[in-house]
């Protein structure tokens, strides 16, 4: 059984290591039915920097629709695209974190622009045939070799201990279907995220023409009952998005949350970073989450490079 | 392993068993994972008639408002509950399958007016404490033994094949999930079913003032997308409510749509009627639907009443 080798004895590793064993044996022990954990993705499972994997994605998408139709380069954010001005994508994801939505609508807009109409299954092979070949865009390696091996272990000692696992994520849900059965052994029916609404007709699932939610702060413990019916043990992010979902954890009988905080400067190939968790961060002690340190409690980041 | 006795041979129970043979061994075998299998409830799981075991509940829970709030009695749907004149309730449904849902929504506003600011788990609490004591209205039966014995077959004989069964009904997904591990060995997370809006506040997820979603008709396979992520391999329904979820699964290289007609007069404690089914029923051959037939196909249909 794997022992959370990549976790450095402290404080960190044994609060996760006594926290399952109570829950799994002993007078607190619940039921195998009730071992639930809900994991955020970008930023807590893989890197985040310097954009989400969906952003770098979605760029592709729109880099090819402004070259159909030249007058879309006049606006955002298609502009930014065109110029290689990323920041401005940056920028709004970060307007959103300090409660300004305005650009993020500019940007969800755009999204269903290039979604509208797509048959989940094209989008699927799409999503697909992107994580087959993209490099993330400043380690140059695959996408699958930008998950946090820490975090994975954590999840395969779950699995064993008789947990199910979820992803809880503000990314889109159908962009990480096609890979969190092979890089994090999630299946399909457990990812839960960001959700563009969706229309049946003449025997197809489409993309419709708007927003059905987007899975961020209070959001998620809606969505988590919603899906799963019954509140996480556990559960792990990395950001502002994710106070209420780890509150909602934390607040239960048995509860642990863990914040995942970037503040590895030994260059191991993750940046560090505050930004977008100030208030998770500032206000993690009163309410009870444990801070996962990127620097302290992890051995290894990032996997090494795969063939 | 059950080999669906309670169907008696025929035609029907011969495309079943060479469906599921044929998906789980030799050419067109798929993985397990991908042996998907959604069930509709109300007429499906169990009898719907005189109406549905949810209508049974929110007229006990009005009749109480009623009791508290005298002046309601002048309105619907709380004036026909006083009144002791269910018809309007029964017609209000059947005015929704006709297409017509000006009822029907004067029968949600109720539900709200009884849900607006409920916790979820207060909710589960009452609706457990409901089935612990409720009788069938004219069976005079606890709800478990209004339940289709042959159904209940098929759920264990697709387990024990591979399959993760799924239930996607019209009925309210949280009135179900109490019951649907004890009557069908269905969990809480495999509960697909209408939505009231969630709102989380202050460490609780409560019932919000506004209907998420109406999980029928073309919503069921948008839902079965959202919570599953894959086109299912068996589907079974009995009204007009359930063509699109039957027609999606149809038309998927391997797809197998069951259709229960409630045909069975000859006095099994079960109603005949093809009310709200007429055009499932008229469109079924040309449609690729297996008509399974209550009176023919099955050898019981409740099961004997338990203690």
């Amino acid at each position: 059984m794997s022992e959370l080798a990549m976790w450095r004895d402290g404080a960190t590793r044994r609060t996760i290591v006594d926290f399952v064993r109570s829950v799994t044996s002993g007078p607190d022990a619940v039921p195998a039915e009730e071992r639930i954990a809900v994991f955020d993705n970008d930023g807590t499972l893989w890197t985040e920097k310097p954009m989400q994997t969906q952003l770098h994605y979605i760029i592709e998408q729109w880099t090819a629709l402004a070259k159909e139709h030249p007058e879309l380069a006049e606006q955002q954010p298609f502009k930014a695209v065109v110029e290689g001005d990323l920041s401005w994508l940056g920028a709004a994801v970060d307007k959103h974190y300090a409660g300004d939505d305005s650009d993020l609508k500019v940007l969800i807009g755009a999204l269903l622009r290039t979604m509208t109409g797509l048959s989940v299954e094209d989008y699927a092979a799409s999503v697909t045939e992107f994580y087959r070949t993209a490099q993330h865009l400043t380690l140059h390696r695959p996408y699958r070799d930008v998950i946090y091996q820490p975090m994975v272990e954590l999840l395969d000692y779950l699995a064993e201990n008789g947990f199910t696992c979820y992803i809880v994520s503000g990314g889109d849900r159908d962009f990480m279907r096609p890979i969190t059965q092979e890089y994090y052994g999630i299946p399909f029916e457990r990812v839960i995220g960001t959700a563009i609404g969706l229309e049946y007709a003449d025997g197809d699932v489409r993309y419709g023409t708007t927003l059905d939610f987007f899975d961020d702060g209070p959001e998620k413990p809606v969505r988590i009952w919603t899906r799963i019916g019954r509140r996480p043990l556990i559960a792990a992010g990395n950001s502002n998005g994710d106070i209420e979902m780890l509150s909602f954890v934390q607040g239960g009988p048995h509860g642990l949350s863990l914040l995942v905080h970037h503040d590895d400067d030994t260059g191991r190939g993750d940046t560090p970073y505050d930004k977008g968790a100030e208030k998770a961060l500032a206000t993690s002690e009163e309410s009870g989450f444990t801070v996962v340190s990127v620097k302290d409690d992890w051995s290894a980041v990032f996997p090494p490079e795969s063939a």
